[in-house]
């Protein structure tokens, strides 16, 4: 079955990757498990279950290669993880991640900050990666993302020119990306911004090679930004179930869009994510019983559905 | 100067009616004028200051009138009140409200709990209201709009068939109001539902009839369904300052979308509303000192807004 079979909107699940990285207690690899099989029991097909980073970096992530193993055993899963470099993609590939996805800051601050790289540095790891990748047979080659982070906007450097994001999007596609990423690192996108870069990115590298955002709630938007995407023609998004996450190095930028209220909103308006949202608040209890003492948020899982609620799918 | 000179939407503050009658606290009429006046000074062109029903129902409302000649005092302020029936309308024209807002639900049910009325019999004191204000001169006459609440579902009916909403808005025009608004008094909407209800409503009456969208955030879709009302025409938006408000009538359904995160989207969009964003936390801050012990809502205020940030008037 192919990722989007049946389905109208790809929902992401980032929460085991980004969520789990921005608190500070680490999860029990079993419970871990747990909620990615509960997560799959709902319907999710994609998630991003950790990074292969430094166990010193990100001990919350220190186990991903155990996850990694874990998650491909749920058939039609698509494992993904994110490498901060080449290393990490080498790590990825030998635990049979079915994607990759390396974070470009648009940002060079916050690349520094966060990858402690230079442009010039992550693009040179872009490049290995893509080579290693082409030495693997087609049916085991993960794909291969790059994720422009701080698309729409840096809390270190402010406004980041559309013309910059284009520029490096082209530029990763040429190095041999399978496809872009947008992500409101910060969370400073807005409608008009999204629809317009996202449109400006798909004339410059074409629609089919820039798929999916990864958008914060940091200032209240995130899902008036699906709804400028969705106009725009994108067809995946990242979320983190109960909001966790963010982005421990951009201050003041916290918190991905809910997961239950982004496949709630999509499956009212139509649009079929495969997922069942009662379900999905059986996962969610999952993770709230791992993490007792951290927040969760969203506002579905307290109002419930609509009165005679009639899902999509 | 016309109200909306030279802005792109016109935000229309209902805290003072919709938030203030969803809390215990009364808040004392000198605090009303006080929050009022810093709502005028960032900019706010549109205030629903209160509604004329009896003091015993709605307590916290019962010096709408006092505040409405305080209102009054503000040259260009347009001083909007509600009205549940004919007698709310007399004391509303007594008063000199420039716009007269009746609600009508469209689920009979609500309606009934609500404003204790049949259909026919709301249908009845629009048309004694619509007669009335047609005695008046026009430099004085009052603007009235027909507003239909729990047009995108009710806790207690489920959802209600757009053909309903399109017969109710069209015998409201036929009985004389100027215009008719949708209320998604339940937080029910979404985005794909109030694209294609608002271009039915706008298809049956002309769009220039029905400008105005009421929001909740009750799902957390409030500024989602903001973007599809923009895509659809609409100019005019409901929010309450620090989101107080809601339906005490309708269980679980509670908060208008936030006036803050508002103005932030659509400033940040590029569109101009005429609020100076630092006068609006100004005037929160003034509602903060007069309600201390309610819990006051939105993300821009926590967040502030991103680095750099230009807004559009």
């Amino acid at each position: 079955m192919a990722i989007l079979d049946g389905i109208d909107v790809l929902v992401s699940e980032v929460g085991p990757r980004d969520g789990l990285q921005s608190i500070a207690p680490v999860m029990p690899t079993a419970a871990k498990k747990v909620w990615i099989d509960a997560l799959v029991a709902a319907g999710v097909r994609e998630i991003e279950v950790g990074s292969f980073v430094p166990a010193h970096i990100l001990p919350q992530l220190a186990d991903t290669g155990e996850i990694v193993a874990h998650a491909r055993q749920h058939e039609g899963l698509h494992v993904a993880v994110l490498v901060p470099n080449a290393k990490g993609a080498e790590a990825a590939i030998a635990a049979g991640a079915h994607k990759i996805t390396l974070p470009f800051s648009a940002s060079e601050t916050h690349s520094l900050k966060n990858l402690r790289r230079t442009h010039a540095q992550v693009y040179e790891q872009v490049e290995i990666i893509a080579e290693r990748l082409r030495l693997l047979p087609a049916e085991s080659r993960p794909q291969f993302e790059g994720a422009i982070s701080t698309a729409f906007g840096c809390t270190l450097e402010g406004a980041i020119p559309d013309d910059a994001i284009l520029r490096i999007a082209g530029h990763l596609m040429a190095l041999g990306c399978d496809e872009v990423g947008l992500s409101d690192t910060t969370g400073y996108a807005n409608p008009a911004q999204v629809k317009r870069l996202v449109r400006a990115v798909h004339a410059e590298i074409g629609a089919a090679k820039m798929t999916g955002l990864h958008l914060h709630n940091t200032r209240g938007l995130g899902l008036a930004n699906v709804v400028a995407g969705l106009e725009a023609g994108i067809r995946t998004f990242d979320s983190s179930q109960g909001g966790l996450g963010g982005c421990p190095f951009a201050p003041g930028a916290s918190g991905n869009i809910v997961t239950e209220d982004l496949v709630f909103m999509l499956e009212a308006m139509g649009l079929r994510t495969g997922i069942d949202l009662d379900c999905l608040l059986v996962a969610r209890e999952t993770l709230a019983r791992a993490l007792p003492d951290e927040p969760l948020y969203g506002f579905l899982p307290d109002a419930g559905a609509p009165l005679g609620f009639v899902p999509a799918g």
